[in-house]
């Protein structure tokens, strides 16, 4: 057997578990994307379905990450390669933690139709799901392209969702503190708008696998902060 | 080479991996126990430790995934050896996210520990948190000494966690509806119960990969559900 057989072996299996991948991504998007206007439009049928579809997203996971074993058993790859598998296996990871995020959303969106809706909190939540959605799109297109600058500009977009975070954080504090009432409902909007910035974080870990991947450069360090609510104790609004 | 140099050859590598797991097991239990106690004493100087040593923990993991895909490529294992790899990792990988939890724990006890305290809240969620702390001893005890039962035992005492989180749920509610003061260390203190809770499903996870290894059997249909405030309705106190 021939180097050359063995590459291309290896080159076939990592295209299969790429697929996968790519498949994964689609079924997480779109779950982003239904659980938020589920909870928009207080659609307990299309909740009710990101739920039981984060299931063929767990399946997928499970299945990449023995695939990847397997290639990784059969082809004996080369660090270089092994760092890829490993690569795919980490964003195989974090797309399953973002399809936990939705079903997580699409849950809280049945318990919150049956609540007196909080002023245009869930467009703004949607808009937040829907940026995520967006730089999990590039991110993906950032790895199957091997394209440094795109996954940059993800991690850098990551800011974004931190800042729409924060004014929700603020706004719902709020609501709160007018009227009793509202606690209840904005103790879940807060959660949904806490999991949506945490499926951010997982998008930038997938875009800056990429820029490793590509530059082999980690840039951990200079990732800009995430949820200042945890550290900054002015959060609390000025009313 | 015989199948049993092999297969000593592997042991040898499982047993490095495995001293890895538990030293990495060791730092995370306590950062659990430290972030639970700083917040308690509003002891900030050791918040700033358990942040710092989240990356130890953190590099662990990564040492641990490269220590596991170097076995695979080498000792190309059977697919119960490799099954066994790849739970090593999993285990690695929940161990990280426990310890990016108490890292959050400490980083909060730095906010609150400038603000008003909410009676007695602190001492229950050191509870919730040294009981997640015992679970997660018992379970690499259960993993190391391949005990199915022990597991079993984890995995059950994962729903008095959730128990404890869903009454400080209701309490942290009563407190920021008697006073709006309280709303803002609330959501700080309730987000740390949410992160103990879900420390606590990391444990879990853990223990049913144990059982997974043990019987070849995967308990996740059996298990006990969790957070029932994002699925139950009447959440609300009755205040």
């Amino acid at each position: 057997m021939s180097d050359t057989h063995i590459a291309s072996a290896f080159d076939r299996d990592l295209e299969t578990i790429q697929a996968q991948i790519m498949k994964m991504g689609g079924l997480v998007e779109q779950a982003i994307l239904d659980a938020a206007t589920s909870l928009e439009t207080r659609d307990e049928e299309l909740a009710e379905q990101v739920r039981q579809g984060d299931r063929a997203i767990d399946a997928l996971e499970e299945q990449i990450n023995e695939e990847a074993a397997r290639t990784i058993a059969l082809r004996a790859p080369t660090a270089i390669d092994l760092r890829l598998i490993l690569t795919v296996m980490k964003i195989a990871g974090n797309l399953e933690r973002i399809g936990d995020y939705s079903k997580n959303m699409a849950k809280r969106t049945t318990v919150l139709a049956q609540m007196t809706p909080i002023n245009g909190s869930t467009v703004a939540l949607r808009r937040m799901a829907r940026e995520v959605e967006k730089m999990l799109r590039d991110a993906l297109d950032a790895y199957i392209q091997r394209d440094a600058d795109l996954a940059r500009d993800v991690v850098n977009r990551d800011h974004d969702i931190d800042q729409m975070y924060n004014a929700l954080f603020r706004e719902f504090l709020t609501f709160m503190m007018e009227d009793p009432r509202n606690i209840t409902p904005c103790m879940h909007l807060h959660f949904i708008a806490k999991n949506t910035e945490r499926m951010g974080d997982h998008v930038t870990s997938i875009a800056e696998q990429v820029i490793y991947l590509v530059t082999g450069d980690m840039p951990d360090d200079v990732r800009p902060k995430q949820d200042r609510t945890s550290i900054d104790p002015t959060v609390a609004p000025k009313a």
